[in-house]
């Protein structure tokens, strides 16, 4: 901070760190480094929220599952809220009330819709799993057609939502900058292990590039 | 897997990985790994996702905000849905149907209650402080009123509900093993990094030991 603003500010102060963002490079760059999403949705006037993954196309986000879930079948034409939240680090304060967390994440509205077209479920089907792993689904099995009947893919437009973030150190009351307390952030990161390999797979089936070079 | 199954019984062999939990311990273990939250709610009929963090004592969960928070205010004395996910790993099968995710997650419905009284409301506080960083909250500046005033603390019994967990390796279909396919698994981790300390540190502050020792 190179700003110093009176206490009364404070208010635009912390406005520095943590904005709202409805710009769609934000929002993407933020679907786009983390599938694990909450979806919330309404059951019998209830709400519901069901952890799950997503994957963007353009200005289309979508998940899948079961044409069995409920949480499915009660978000299909319905309004629902899919949230992506990632945390990136406690930040420690002077006081317990200046403590906060730096996250990114964003939140979307809209009325999802079914995937109904069968050749346009597999080509989604397929983008998720070469988003996360580029290639991959090219060399598996093919999808047999009673399971593609029991997988349903929703989609939502990306046109109602906004992106937050908070970066940066903990943002003090002026005069408790004097505090012999140490504060600070601990970042959090999410990493990726050594990959484990099914030791059902054939001898000598190689570890593919889309597993090694795998990164979150 | 030391069982071998026939392909019409592999939802019973899918559910000897994936199950569902009501017992209490699993829902607290999960609850106290991944403070990050989602809070499902309703604002004129639509649903609202709000990711925050929880804290747990006892039979109850807490989450906290801006009095003026209109997640907040539109969550107290309303029906909620809270849910915790944590991602241990992606799950890559021989075919696109049988990828899956490790992972754990917990979802609780209730109606939240806004902790009233102030001296609960302040313990409240200096308990998920201190749930996180052990003896902290005692060496804080301690809160201005008025920015007690300005913080909610809500808080729901833990009693609806379940937990939901996914471990270990690929479940194929029998005939598939046979494949030249790299099925295994790439597991996920939180990390924490090394704490960066605040620049406006007083000099020679000491860097305590729920910082220096944090683990998510």
């Amino acid at each position: 901070m190179t700003e110093t603003l009176p206490v009364t500010d404070r208010s635009r102060l912390r406005r520095l760190h943590e904005r709202g963002h409805f710009d769609r490079a934000t929002i993407n760059s933020i679907l786009d480094a983390q599938p694990m999403c909450s979806v919330g949705y309404i059951i019998d006037g209830k709400p519901f929220v069901t952890p799950t993954l997503q994957w963007r196309e353009g200005n289309h986000v979508y998940w899948h599952g079961s044409s069995a879930s409920r949480a499915l079948r009660n978000s299909r034409d319905a309004q629902v809220c899919l949230s992506v939240a990632i945390l990136d680090g406690f930040v420690l304060a002077r006081s317990g009330m200046h403590h906060s967390v730096n996250s990114r994440s964003v939140t979307l509205f809209g009325t999802a819709s079914k995937v109904e077209d069968p050749a346009e479920k597999l080509d989604k089907l397929g983008r998720f799993v070469n988003g996360l792993f580029p290639g991959r689904y090219e060399g598996l099995r093919p999808d047999h057609a009673q399971d593609l009947k029991a997988t349903m893919v929703l989609g939502m437009e990306i046109s109602e939502g906004s992106a937050k973030m908070r970066t940066g150190g903990p943002v003090d009351e002026e005069e408790d900058y004097d505090l012999p307390i140490w504060a600070g952030v601990i970042p959090v990161h999410t990493s990726v292990g050594k990959p484990i390999p099914d030791p059902r797979n054939i001898k000598d089936v190689p570890m593919p590039d889309h597993v090694r070079s795998f990164r979150l």
